[in-house]
């Protein structure tokens, strides 16, 4: 009724409004956490450090140091690991293919949650090189799935429910595309950006009204965010801190025509590093994956790099020997005098007493004369290798930063070149932090390969938009170069990981394809009333997520397929069988089960296994007529591949009937069909060998 | 083959490239033209006019400045009223429209083009209240049109044709978006805000490459213009001027929360202004469609608006007596000191005697003090009401500048407003301009209520993404307020026109509703061998675009429809007449037609009454098996309305066979028919009586 739609519509918006407040309160809490006692870790460093280079005891802070990262690291892994392993890695790839129409089990669930919130915060404590910012996506989709739902569901099948207008797949699905836009509004400022980041993966369930919603849910995010951030720093209704991380300010950001071409050089460079970082972490990923299986192996691969960063830090620090005057824009930084005279400091203390946020801070911001070329040089290469190790051990973990702080590193090193080739321009020389941010921006484009999103995201990092231009240009050159090489980061994981992601087009020169060579064979089907000992067979053997319900003309053997009739998903069977909703053959069936109970029960984690039915119930008859759909989507086995990608992709489908030209059903396509074949058509980098993710 | 694909691929890079190019130089040019002789127009009147305010003489300016602009506004309602009608108004609800899938006659021509770009320079010229920038996303699309075909086609069959590899409807739609997107990037400065503009309504076809492209050339154009411009003023590697208009850099834009249940308020003022101003102009509308028909009352009407403009401006400056000595920011403004004592300036002329963009910047950053709240009040009454009676003249001009000055104008008055509140607080005079900002993105909410990428584009526009924020709200509220009230402008007209644009969801409540309810019917099919002279009969009575071609049984009658085989276009069937591709029943059939005769002929505007053919053809068989679509998209007659809506906006249906159970064709549903219903389930301001715009 019409009175039902308007409730709905304004509990979406008010969903989305707390969508939006939950993501900002989530994004407050672990900014104001990591800064504070990541603050205090690096100040008792730096003053043991100050204290034990003076007095020869060096060997004491940097145990402790590796000894801190081991242990808070050890933490966090084995809360991923062992609570939900799905909450490893930025999830940003996770939620895109969630978006995308892939479901993921266990990827919006509390442990996820928990594992992925948590997990962060002691990934950045316990010093790994890498950021906060891609797992809040993640986090706010999980926050937005919980209230969409209006349900909690506690480990052993305890739940509080609150409300249950919104179970059902598609609006859940919209609500975290809300949630992904928050978290990523909230985690870079970038209300646009993160409305894009979730629809353009979503974008066959584009429309305007949804978009709205997002943007609305990302623009209180954002705006939630900049407002607890500000009031930590003393100043509520300032609001100078848009998200939790932010290029901050130039005070002059304009760049000349005659500066292009060394920022078409530069995102060359990006290109290729990024390339290199892809195919390193992807034969790490391979190896991972073959001698790393273990749990606690994992365990112990994250606490050893966290120690490995830390000794890492201590030597560089140690050995290159960098002292400097210039203090660092940011007063709150921790610096560290080490051998340095009196007044002076460290250079490399600078970029390492912080989190890798603090130190892109620094790169970007930091004066002119701050760093030497080579402390940047043996930074970034040791910066490198530590972020290709990192990404992929079994911690919650982002990307981004990493991806920054090496573009930078390498951005200023040219910055420095470019001052030092016009010795007597010294207006070059406020431009470093300018080379440093191109840097940066070639390569996140170089390893990431941004999409519009995230070229849109940076641009509003940045905060300027007349200087977007330049920073759009690098961002696809190096995705050229970086494409011409491998894939991107991200699609490298998906495919590691099976994920049976559809691309956007369907593969170049599939027009003479067949959907008939494609399909799943042979199909299984069900009569519109059917035995229950047969239903439960099919399922416990079968993995599909629909079966086509078919009526047999009487006269025609069993195996001759009849006229389409309907379609019945895995998930209703299941919940009719949990709810003997069959009878003996002639009797009625009971029909004492509601749209309520298929909602309650949903998400499917009712396993076949777990419904006991006695060897009586398994002659009985269930009528599927009134539970399924009448009206499924049908392919003719004759159409082209090219229209079938079109059909999932336009549609957002998951699976889709192949009827013969008599209408009579001959095979079923799923997702996992066509990424197969995309996989098999394509020459490339990775190739697919087995899909682990279940595509229910 | 591969190197035919990669041929292409680059091909499309390099028109996208040529593309933004076009509608840089295009806006550069415009703006350099509209800018230099507007400046002597205005110098001129204001030398006159001080002179004969002192002398007594005043008739003699008036008359004079509605002389020029009676003129020149005729000359531009001529051309677009005599050579290609479809040029009236800002073009974007056509553009949009096309994008969604309707094709309009005419829209991408060489007539349009001219009479579109040499229009609007002339109504800027002609003093109208309208704005240059509207109409850029038109040309823009032209431009790219014209070079997406490699064709120029000159009046009279004459053409210059350079190569016809994307000579297909979808590869010219994705240019076209390109198009449009540079267009309103070169306009705004926005190439987020124009890629989405473009890609929001032809959703349905979203794809990351295509995305890309259009982002590319949108970029390109934005750069381009900035250069131009930046050029024009003497600095071409500054930089500093990225789009035609520009709310230009503000010094200090800051908010603070307080400031928000202000802006709210402001907000639901400019939604309310703004339904005034859609209901006022609808019924101005319909009032035209009614009474003002023929060609020559449209000139004459355009030309008598023109000249009240000018004699409006006239007796506004004359009869507000304010004074002031506050120097314009912009150096290059033109004031006339009228009744002023030396020194001093009438504040009025601030305001008249500049283009409309002049005015909006003058709004914006003239200094506090610069306009009393009564000269204000006038202005703004005057200047509404002559936006709404220029809105829809059959001249090329654009809506949003004149939304914009009528906000900035009232949005300055509550800026007054608070600083009297104040009068201690000096700081909030310098925010006389934010207000006068925050008014006038209310007003362009209430009048056009934006989309996502008009948000955008005000967002990219202000160059600050800070105050993006409350921005976007607003924008969303005064959206709301205008929402509940009436439909935006531009889709109201789009109904008036009758322009079967399709909505982002079907309506609600229409899950009951089947598709054979809204079906065309009966349907004209096909036999696969079909006679020539039943052909020409059908394509002469039928406007349908799409005919299923059926194979009978032989032993059913003829009423009977057969089984469906596939599908053959109209104007596949024009081209197979003319090139007289039919033969006596039992010979062979000619087949010298290629691939190349369907593109060359593309856009059909072959005339099916043209196509003579003896009467012995007529007798003739035409075998369209090798022609047609063996696999068209069906649909059956039981599914309801909202698959039949996700399948035509998920593919971008222009039309689809409907099927019964046995797969015989019983019907077609076109956009029209969809179009047709939502207007009729709909109740509200605008009921569509007749659709003027065929949908082929």
């Amino acid at each position: 009724s019409k009175r039902k739609i308007a409730i709905k519509w304004v509990s979406r918006w008010i969903i989305m409004f707390l969508v939006g407040v939950g993501t900002a309160l989530l994004a407050g809490a672990i900014h104001y956490i990591v800064e504070e006692i990541g603050h205090h870790k690096f100040d008792m460093l730096r003053n043991f450090l100050d204290r034990c280079a003076k007095e020869g005891c060096l060997y004491q802070p940097v145990l402790i140091w590796m000894a801190i990262n081991l242990v808070v690291t050890i933490t966090g892994a084995c809360l991923v690991t062992y609570v939900q392993p799905v909450a490893a890695g930025s999830g940003i790839p996770f939620i895109k293919s969630y978006l995308n129409g892939v479901k993921i089990p266990g990827l919006l669930s509390l442990r996820a949650f928990v594992a992925k919130t948590i997990g962060v915060v002691l990934s950045i404590l316990g010093g790994l090189a890498c950021g906060k910012e891609g797992p809040m996506a993640h986090s706010g989709g999980i926050i937005a799935a919980g209230l969409g739902k209006g349900r909690i569901r506690f480990p052993g099948d305890k739940q509080l429910s609150f409300y249950d207008m919104f179970r059902d797949d598609h609006e859940i699905r919209d609500f975290v595309a809300g949630g992904a836009a928050s978290g990523v509004s909230a985690a870079f400022g970038a209300p646009v950006g993160g409305t894009l980041f979730s629809v353009e993966e979503a974008a066959s369930f584009w429309n305007q009204e949804l978009t709205w919603r997002v943007f609305f849910s990302a623009m209180i995010a954002c705006f939630g965010t900049n407002f607890l951030i500000s009031a930590f720093s003393g100043h509520p209704t300032e609001l100078s801190a848009p998200g939790l991380v932010r290029f901050n300010v130039f005070p002059d950001l304009s760049f000349d025509l005659i500066e292009i071409p060394v920022f078409l050089v530069m995102a060359v460079i990006g290109g290729l590093i990024g390339a290199a970082f892809v195919v390193l972490n992807y034969k790490l990923t391979v190896f991972r994956q073959k001698f790393l299986r273990k749990k606690w192996i994992k365990v112990l691969e994250a606490g050893i790099v966290a120690s490995c960063t830390a000794l890492a830090a201590f030597i560089l620090m140690y050995s290159v020997n960098d002292c400097t005057d210039k203090h660092p824009t940011d007063h709150h930084s921790i610096t560290s005098q080490m051998f340095c005279d009196d007044g002076k400091h460290n250079s490399m203390s600078n970029l390492f007493l912080t989190t890798p946020e603090g130190c892109l801070k620094a790169l970007l911001h930091d004066p002119y004369g701050t760093f030497q070329v080579v402390t940047l040089l043996v930074f970034v290469v040791v910066f490198f290798f530590l972020g290709v190790w990192t990404y992929g051990l079994s911690v919650s973990s982002g990307v981004f930063i990493p991806s920054l702080v090496i573009g930078a590193a390498w951005g200023r090193m040219i910055g420095i070149g470019v001052v030092s080739l016009f010795p007597e321009e010294s207006q070059f020389q406020s431009d470093v932090g300018k080379y440093a941010l191109i840097g940066a921006a070639c390569q996140l484009g170089g390893i990431l390969r941004t999409t519009i999103s995230l070229t849109v995201i940076i641009v509003e990092c940045t905060g300027d938009i007349s200087f977007g231009l330049p920073i759009m240009i690098v961002l696809m050159i190096s995705k050229w170069v970086g494409d011409f090489i491998t894939t991107g980061l991200y699609d490298m994981n998906v495919e590691v990981c099976g994920i049976p992601l559809l691309p956007w087009e369907p593969p170049p020169l599939c027009d003479e394809v067949k959907t008939s060579e494609v399909m799943s064979q042979p199909l299984t089907t069900f009569q519109p009333v059917e035995n229950v000992g047969k239903i439960i067979d099919v399922l416990k053997h079968e993995t599909c997520c629909g079966f086509p319900i078919v009526k047999y003309p009487p006269e025609h053997a069993l195996d001759h397929p009849g006229k389409l009739k309907g379609l019945i998903l895995r998930s209703q069977l299941t919940v009719l069988l949990k709810k003997k909703i069959f009878c003996q053959q002639g009797l009625l069936q009971p029909s004492n089960i509601h749209l309520k109970d298929f909602r309650d029960l949903f998400p499917d984690n009712i396993k076949i296994n777990d419904i006991h039915v006695t060897e009586e119930e398994r002659g009985y008859v269930m009528d599927l007529t009134s539970y399924m759909n009448p009206t499924p989507y049908t392919i003719e086995a004759s159409f082209s591949l090219t229209k079938l990608f079109k059909l999932f992709r336009g549609l957002g489908l998951r699976h889709i009937i192949v009827v013969n030209s008599k209408h009579e059903p001959v095979g079923m396509v799923t997702r996992k069909d066509l990424a197969k074949f995309r996989a098999e058509a394509k020459r490339g980098l990775v190739h697919i060998e087995h899909l682990k993710i279940e595509d229910i």
